[in-house]
């Protein structure tokens, strides 16, 4: 079983928030990563929420997160932005990058952009809604340390790259946010902490053969010695393996391609991260009656839903329901961080001096097998 | 084994266009018909080619495809375009919708049209690549008749629903064009064509059920009576399912619902088509350098086959690569048309009346029993 501990949004707000300004962000900077990571573990997406905080960290103290960069715009139209992230935190690029996408596609009714010299960004989710909470139909993307294998290869070339689209409906909108590997790196950390093996056709070992052993695989993909995650669709052409790497392909166009920046495959290289995002907006009301489209798809997602089940499932998902259940689920209840994540909290709170009780509680650790990653 | 009989492109050319001529369509409607489902033959994807000759024959005599119908413009902005199709042929519709959305990019650096009231337009690349031609990113994606489960379901909801992008590259374009279906309806005609059991993980019997009976499953899409196909990630959403539904979705908004016509669970209703079709153009100099930009992808498409390949893969393919092979190979050594097929365009000659002898030549059907398409 996993062992998890109990803690209020607000406590987590309050930390997360704190925990950036140590490590040098102004206050508005680090309400917007913190509301980024927060979103994550709200939303149920454990794998990108708190418990990427030491790699952030050790980030910044690698200094391949420039805790002071700026975005710069370096290239636009009317339709269109060219950012260069200059190394900063990922949030605040895309941040910076989505908002004035939105603001572009207010006028001009579509806007693209597309971002170099980036970090990890969190869950891209988070941006597409930016857009959607406006009324607008929104994109975002971004590569990745490479970790997808392509189909018939045996090292990791592509990102995880995922894909998110949301836009309005009612009684919530369209939210799909999906990598295009059959599953994240963060799903592997996570079976490594709780030292389960893998699925079967989720990962491949150094000789691009199925493999369920989640150290191994990390291992293999941080020394960059061969293997990785199968895209979606699985190994073969049969299943559609292909589809999972085209949709990489899609991803990594409108990342690093675009932006002629660096690609999945020559990111995190030489103490640079070096991601790159892609994000666009597109006003309903290119289209016509913006209600009338908002009305039709919220009626599409309620025939989806009242479909007739397969037999023994319960109910059928539109995109975005999860979510919207785990929200309010964990709002009302709490968010449960798994204890090896809180550990590192701990661990985090004392490298930059903040002190552990006020902010996370009496944790007791005893027993626990203490995480590895400030080691 | 398959029965193939090995035609010239010239002579399919002839054929094509004389036959949907005799149906009705000008000559200049004909050649565009004919470009669309020989490009599907010439890449290898048979089909979407000439097996789809009855198909559209029936729906005319249906009148479900009107051989006289103009595409309408009914709504459009400097940068989109909604288009009613009037029950026109799909192929018609789509080339007319992609032409202008590609005269509009050329002013505004990116153009998004959603097409209603249409019909079956062929393979969805081919519109993505008349963009590329040109030296744009092209987009294309078609709904169609509910056959793709979603995941949790047991009745088809969303169509094949495929998504193509193309975008200029050295020494051959980035073509990828994948339904969001494993596989598409043409796969499973063709192995009922065959007489052969699917492979598991491609299909659903009407109870929800994997299934890898070609016959039954056909029957029940038609009859609308349970099952289908599954989403790209299979029945599953721990290999992904959902992740398939979702790219259906994305597709699904960009044809129906931003058109505000028939999704996929209504289309093919009380005689009528109803498919509806989405397509975007982007001027890649809206990012800047156009030049340096397709170098970029050239150069990582270049690293993508060069990377280590699997025990027991001799390459790795980049997206469009194999329909370039494909379509030298068929240009130099003739298109094979199954014989079933074959026999179908035989039906169809003396129900229009042309010269099977003039067009196919001698034809020798003797144990081969009949398509049953014409019953």
């Amino acid at each position: 079983m996993t062992n998890t501990i109990i803690y209020r949004y607000d406590a987590l707000k309050n930390f997360c928030e704190d925990a950036f300004k140590k490590l040098g962000f102004s206050p508005k900077d680090s309400e917007i990563i913190t509301d980024v990571l927060l979103l994550s573990d709200l939303y149920g997406i454990e794998s990108h929420g708190m418990q990427r905080l030491v790699r952030y960290h050790k980030g910044i103290e690698k200094g391949m997160i420039k805790v002071d960069a700026k975005p710069e715009i370096v290239f636009e139209t009317p339709v269109s932005l060219v950012i260069d992230g200059h190394d900063g935190m990922g949030q605040l690029n895309s941040h910076f990058a989505m908002t004035r996408t939105i603001e572009k596609a207010q006028k001009a009714g579509v806007c693209i952009a597309t971002v170099r010299n980036s970090n990890h960004f969190g869950i891209a989710g988070y941006y597409a809604k930016m857009a959607s909470d406006k009324g607008y139909i929104g994109f975002a993307m971004t590569n990745s340390e490479a970790i997808m294998v392509p189909t018939f290869g045996r090292m990791a070339m592509i990102g995880s790259n995922p894909i998110a689209m949301a836009m309005p409906a009612k009684p919530y909108p369209f939210f799909f946010d999906a990598s295009t590997t059959v599953v994240t790196r963060g799903k592997l950390e996570i079976y490594n902490k709780n030292n389960k093996p893998l699925p079967e056709g989720w990962a491949l070992d150094k000789n691009g053969k199925g493999s369920t052993d989640a150290a191994d695989v990390l291992k293999n993909i941080v020394a960059k010695a061969g293997g990785g995650i199968m895209p979606l669709g699985g190994e073969f052409e049969r299943t559609g393996s292909h589809k999972g790497y085209g949709y990489g392909m899609v991803c990594e166009i409108f990342c690093s391609i675009l932006s002629q920046g660096i690609t999945s495959n020559r990111t995190h290289q030489d103490g640079k991260g070096g991601t790159c995002h892609g994000f666009a907006c597109i006003d309903p009301k290119i289209f016509g009656d913006a209600q009338a489209i908002e009305e039709k798809l919220s009626a599409f997602l309620q025939e989806l839903r009242q479909a007739p089940k397969s037999e023994g499932a319960e109910r059928i998902y539109t995109h975005g329901e999860k979510e919207i259940l785990a929200y309010a689920d964990r709002m009302k209840n709490g968010i449960a961080i798994n204890v090896h994540t809180v550990a590192e909290m701990v661990d985090f709170c004392s490298f930059v001096g903040l002190e552990v009780k006020r902010y996370l509680g009496e944790v007791d650790l005893d027993g626990i097998q203490r995480a590895s990653s400030y080691k």
